[in-house]
């Protein structure tokens, strides 16, 4: 029998290490997760739609058709995922990564979200539908590993029942 | 036959008087319209659950009760609205409100949002989900009209064949 | 016990009655119908979303946010309809209007088409989703009456048992 | 971890050759996709039910067989797609591909729509409910190379971040 | 607050006077209930297609008309019903009231179905979904009763807790 | 404009008086409350089947019978309730309780939990998915009246915005 | 890219060679199909539940331990089944065959019918929920080889455009 | 073609070896089954939230972070389970193993209980929602085999028809 392989996206700030280090994590404990994200590429995911569409003289329809084009990415991997992780950073509005959220919360999905404690009570209505509230990458990589194999740090490591 | 009433929820900041001048506009123009909103006295929105389940010494838990109260309100009364006016205000971070744009989109609502073009770019990919990207509640109320009735401003005003 | 009121949306051509002899049709039979529509002024629809949102320079952005606007109303009403006739006339692309049909089809509603002859073979895709394909709106009428009361044409009128 | 597959179903015209320039440029950039697409040889198309099922002599009923089984293979295929790319070319009515773009809105797929500028009115309601609109086969497989890798023409080519 | 209507629908036998009969018993309890059917009178139900849309030379495809029309009505009020009821008579083939079953199951309807005990072992796969299987249209109005007042055969008349 | 009326299905232990206090508070606060429930004469409830379709020797088959009728009634009513509130009392298993939160659950329904903190450790899945935990009725009812009117204990009262 | 495999539930008949006439067509012609069916032994379908859970000694008691078995298998692959084939023979009632006919238009699923011209009239309700009425199980083969290939008898063999 | 594998889920008692008895039969049979289950290591299972994401001074809080890390666990199983396996031991309240099969339910999976008949009365709600009512693991064990193969104990081994 091959292992259940678990998806789970990465949505949220782009200008930290965070996914890395959840790849690492992840990559360590061999888990059988496979990781997705949006274009984390900032000018990228901003430009996309007019590079390959066309231009536009109007910032605002700029935005819109880079904006449709990364919702094509982001809402089918949202979809398939069974894990969404939403990361908030120190900086910026980062209201995508709160509409992701609720998006995925909406779908039923397993919510998770990491940000620091001075956060907390801007976040109180997302964290509230989160499954789990982590504060470091670390954390998500635990839960990962807790979730999918029964492992915890600082026990011996056992395979949950399957 | 009775006209069809259109139910709208009002999401979002709660330091303007943004609801008042739509329910103004809604009343002038009699549109057969419910509009709902969440609780928008501040401190009763984050006492709620502490005042009356109990308080708590932790601010993380006495928030999160708060939050999952009214998230009883806000949930249930975005998953029967046919249209989602979310406002997005000048300052705070709003994490709230783009998280019920989010919900609205994925459950298929007619999403409107309301907010200046210092946002625009911030907001692009929860614009790109909505159907009407309005300035001023006043667009909002215009926006509803035609939707509802058919009119338009500047026109004699006719009914939609119904 | 108050009889159930049946919603019937009345997509596609707007450069004919049609529409108008179905509502006299269902007024005549005395039939517990309510009639939507979309908004059938051909220039308030294209103008809308630019008239009350701003104008455009852009045609296409022009269009967008009028056909944006114009959709709050039509998904709203299709989402909710029991019914949903799709009418193609003589002229024009009327893309829209299948594309009505596609999105009553996939949502289960009951689609009934309303064209001539000489389109059957374009329209054999939308007719093969339709569950009644009629040529006349007096035929619609007739569809309405039969299917909410049991009537029939010819012979004598009788309540279908409720 | 093996690459995910996306599943992307194009619609529409079966007169020109724009599946076959999608299938070059897919396999040309090596992409993760399988491309699905109706029976598009135009006599099998119409006279496949009565072929297998037995003719006709009212072209309405023949015309009934053949797109009922064609539907078979076509609802299939566009529930499972994650990406529906509708392509409207210059003549005849295709009220087929509106309608297929209407079942893939309804549906919640990510919609591309593929068409000339002189459509661009006359398809304003479904360019509305799509995420991108192309003008040529070769922006449909940049979107793809996008959306997919997060590769940008002109730029160095990346993987976004998995 | 006014009590809660239940829908309930009544499938299948078109030939013995069971509706009127549990009509009778829902009048006689004076239950808030109300009763959907097909239309029952044979002829009718099997010439509405043709009658309304035009006749056909072909019987099967006479047939399809009517019973597409027939749909109509019966998926509608089947969608919307809270209870739905199927019997099966002595005579007939009676396919359409097991799709309806069928249909009601797998909507997650509350199936009940009325049927003499010589039909059990052919029923076994439809009763298996069934929640009440009931041999007299009594025993489908004590059911009724039961279900929406609390109220039992040979006890004192008692309101559940409302 | 007419109040929302919320449905409120009150699941649970039937051997105390908790559903009359909810009741009565909710008739104090002059609530906009349907409040439903299952049939709460537990002998009824027992032997509601082999009352009315036929005694059974065999006692696993009459609760069968008893279980599913009761279940019409039980499952149309979550399937429409706002609020789930769920009971569990000091004494007996209570699965049906814990059953018909793990329902409420999955359909999507806010969830209330009603229990003394001695349980808390036993229910600590099913207070997971609950967004409010009360230990008492008159929390039940100040819950409701908080997130249906804005009203909170020793505050002056004040209608939320609508 | 490997071939999509299509699932296709065979439902109906148990007593004539039509299953594996279609199994022998599906070899044939090599068709990436996976053919499913309920367990088609007619005394183990009988005794199922009795043999494993215990006898009863009640007939109907007996029946639903072994058709409530069965639906664990039937419900779960026509639950996944992109097309289901229901088989209606000349003899026997079958409303188990009409029931998951029924089921199967409830969720969407592409339903083929197959039976003798003879039932037309009594199947009428069946086969206009259905896709496809085949009279032979060649037939049903040809269907598949031409929704997944495009192939069609008596033409060159070409595979769609994939 | 290669054969289905069925996901089965087994929720409830940790405290016997009944998971490790239908593990056993299903690897001496060779059913082609993944077996997934909660964590069962009861005291990791209670600590995992507080162990990753930090302690609590509140035993409420505690056991909400472990059980809601546990959820993301069981229910993205068994939202893909096709049969959902729920065990009740003779001690303990076990209201999460209710809780999760009204979940299953809910989501339409094929339910299965397994407890002795002292708590027959006590689960007869219960009951009444699964296909199956096992008193041991290796009923359970034949269920699959005769589900998934068509084997019944006692008989020939047949496969059945795929």
């Amino acid at each position: 029998m091959t292992e259940r392989t678990w998806n789970v996206y990465l949505s949220g700030e782009i200008h930290s290490d965070w996914r890395e280090r959840i790849a690492d994590g992840v990559a360590a404990a061999d888990l059988p997760v496979r990781l997705d994200a949006p274009v984390c590429v900032h000018e990228d995911s901003d430009d996309c739609g007019a590079t390959i569409l066309g231009g536009e003289d109007n910032a605002f329809w700029h935005d819109r058709k880079g904006a449709s084009m990364n919702a094509i990415r982001t809402r089918t991997l949202i979809g398939e995922a069974d894990i969404v992780v939403v990361r908030f950073g120190e900086k910026y509005k980062q209201w995508n990564a709160a509409f992701d959220a609720g998006m995925a919360a909406a779908l039923g999905k397993a919510l998770v979200t990491l940000h620091g404690p001075d956060h907390n009570h801007a976040l109180k209505e997302v964290d509230a539908a989160a499954l789990a509230v982590c504060e470091t990458p670390e954390q998500v990589v635990q839960t990962l590993a807790y979730v999918i194999r029964g492992d915890l740090p600082g026990r011996a490591q056992r395979a949950a029942a399957e």
